[in-house]
């Protein structure tokens, strides 16, 4: 399965690729050459825990999904403006897992298209162009979603002294444990969710204020980027009421945490009890390949609609696309996947929570299902965050053939985003050897 | 193979899809489940001979792509923060194919994350934002893009009042049958390139005026649905020199017409002798499969990742999308398809330039390779455009197994761009029917 020797690979990924994505673990990166469930294989067989791709919703490689794909493959691959089966079946199949008012789907290729559209959706029905988005979100990599991704612009801005844009507006992000309202700073029958939800309604004053109105809040329903970030409770229902009451729609960015991941619902805007206007999914979707969609509201389709120009997307919506994306479906209910991420992601947060008795290091544990961010910090009361030491801990892991990674605006969080097939033995390992960097880390800062 | 009744097919298409997208035929639909080499076949085993899809570059449902791309999904897919043989071999192999200037690879999932991204390139390497496109362009369907597609543009601006953003600057289309410049205008000493040129030229002088400086020229390198349109001789030598002399980079966007479908050149900018500074490409280039790339100078990559924040694309450069690409690659070269391009483009190009001596309809043939346009027209002089008796033609094709179809402002130019492997017997027998079409038309309105 290995071409070229590890050391070629390598150089003329030097040599043709662009250095703007960096590689996993950069001084010592792994070359994976294949995968199976919730396992990788680098090319000396070594076998990885895979905590991270989620992506590979399904498991690596499903032979169910390869196989409903392969067929398809051999059978047909054209355009929408042909009438196929796999098309309308697969649309009916997203909207039946939404709520009855949003009915209608675009299919594109991925996150950054979905997010994309779903911006020219909200601007085109609202007749405005101001978004509010949140602090450290990532919504995609095309033009118009770098400029609401504060994650990317507070880097460029850093570097190169590029400007945010007036229509574009950072509401705090609200995460109680690390964002600008503390739960430990606040005694605990005070409403943290109020709080962050008053900042965006100052900032829909200010818009207004300047004679314009919201076209969109898009937010993560859960933040990953960000930090694994778990919103209060009732947070969002606040927001959207606000966002609605000055004329815009709310958009839920579900592209990495939709489709199950939380196990107790298909969305995860289901866990904050709330109905966006505009839906987003991608990457699980196609469990690796390139589909994802948009589910919106008939009226805000009818909006764009009357722009009088057609919108065709070449590769979106072809019949292996929507195979691929049915058969993904296929196989999360034959598994039982959402079942299994409720249930092993349980299990996994209470061994994970416990860690936090014998390890200072472990400064908060959130998560629902199989979506789980593990705050390190060097000191619990300050919150300082124990960047270094999730670099090791990381570093630690690969040794003992786990795959986790961290994020956040100081990259101390560790996160945990597995294959839905992650199973109890998995949790089991993954927390002994999490428990034994924890303790070589800590022993070697005592000394 | 079908899985509903047609009818079903179509109001469920009605009900769960927007109808931002219309269908081919959108009267009496096609339901294709099936396709092979330059065939495709409705759900009643009807056999249709397929003019159009440039996307199926090298046969629909090439047996050796798909197995290809079936063996590797059945072994990896992931993203490329891992090492991975197929993405640096393919890497290696498209730079090959390019000027050695043009050296780094990014890969995409469709040509409008291709074109955007070569915005962002451009833009971040020349600190500007200015754009220099065509009229009737169409470069994708992000909000970037949307931007600089006047062919979007117009249409919106009918309808909705969408205004022309300051710093987009529409160039005159370089069509010398039916652009601000015709050849019937002038002698034949003069030279329309440079008239064209000239006003490419006007705009970086308005632009230097307000004190700032293009970023970049984009173009396609033959204009696809602005209507299959051939620059002059040395019109892209000039106006790419004037943008550099204006601190500007030239984006050429081989996203339809690139990959070998001129059959002379593996890139129609080649057929200008022409060097750009971005190189984007994407339909044929996966075979239907979601799969594009930016190639781009080391200095301008450079400036890119001097923005001090990384570039990921999720899906972008996975083992499977490159298992493909190259995959088609080496289908182009084993078949010699960029030959047989290159020698029934030509033989079809003289047939087609012969149905002009009876058939007064026919204002233009034009093309290059598998990259055919035909102009209709209701007189030759005033070169008023036969928009009604395109579609009449379309529709008779269609009832003979033939799918083509029109484009161009007017929606009266026939556009050719079929799987590279379309041959000698389906030349024949498209022109044999195209004639007989049009003799039928012109009876028609004779009487």
């Amino acid at each position: 399965m290995e071409k070229l020797p590890k050391e070629q690979t390598i150089n003329m990924r030097r040599k043709f690729l662009c250095d703007s994505c960096p590689l996993f673990y950069s001084n010592s990166p792994l070359k994976i050459v294949k995968a199976s469930k919730q396992y990788m294989y680098d090319e000396e067989g070594n076998k990885y825990l895979d905590c991270i791709n989620n992506v590979a919703h399904v498991g690596h490689c499903h032979p169910y999904v390869v196989n409903e794909g392969s067929k398809q493959m051999a059978l047909l691959s054209t355009n929408i403006r042909f009438l196929h089966d796999n098309l309308v079946i697969l649309a009916e199949r997203i909207i039946s897992t939404m709520p009855s008012s949003l009915s209608v789907v675009y299919f594109v290729n991925s996150g950054s298209e979905a997010n994309d559209l779903a911006l020219r959706l909200a601007r085109c029905h609202t007749k405005s162009k101001d978004v509010v988005t949140l602090d450290h979100a990532y919504h995609g990599h095309v033009t118009s979603l770098i400029e609401i991704s504060p994650m990317k612009l507070r880097m460029m801005a850093k570097n190169c002294d590029v400007p945010i844009q007036p229509y574009v507006h950072i509401a705090p992000c609200p995460d109680v444990y690390r964002g600008k309202y503390r739960d430990c700073d606040f005694p605990a029958t005070e409403d943290l969710s109020q709080k962050y939800a008053d900042d965006v309604q100052r900032i829909i004053d200010d818009i207004k204020a300047e004679g314009r109105k919201p076209a969109c809040y898009i937010a993560e329903s859960l933040q990953s980027c960000g930090g694994q970030i778990i919103y209060p409770k009732d947070y969002m229902k606040k927001v959207f009421r606000y966002i609605r009451e000055a004329g815009g729609v709310c958009i839920a960015d579900e592209v990495q945490v939709g489709f199950g991941r939380v196990g107790s619902h298909m969305w995860a805007f289901q866990v904050h009890d709330v109905i966006p206007d505009i839906v987003t999914m991608g990457k699980p979707m196609g469990n690796g390949h390139p589909v994802s969609a948009v589910v919106t509201t008939p009226e805000i389709s009818a909006s764009f609609q009357a722009l009088g120009t057609s919108y065709f997307n070449t590769f979106g919506g072809n019949p292996v696309s929507c195979a691929i994306a049915l058969a993904v479906m296929d196989v999360m209910e034959n598994e039982r996947l959402m079942q299994n991420a409720k249930e092993v992601g349980q299990i996994l947060l209470i061994k994970l929570k416990n860690l936090m008795e014998n390890h200072p290091l472990v400064g908060d544990v959130r998560g629902i299902g199989f979506f789980i961010g593990i705050d390190l910090v060097l000191d619990r009361n300050s919150r300082q965050p124990a960047t270094e030491e999730a670099s090791c801990i990381v570093e630690s892991l690969k040794r003992n053939g786990i795959i986790l990674s961290r994020e956040g605006p100081y990259n101390n969080i560790l996160k945990f985003k597995p294959p839905m097939c992650f199973d109890k033995e998995n949790a089991d390992y993954l927390v002994e050897k999490l428990g034994e960097a924890l303790t070589e880390i800590e022993q070697k800062s005592n000394h």
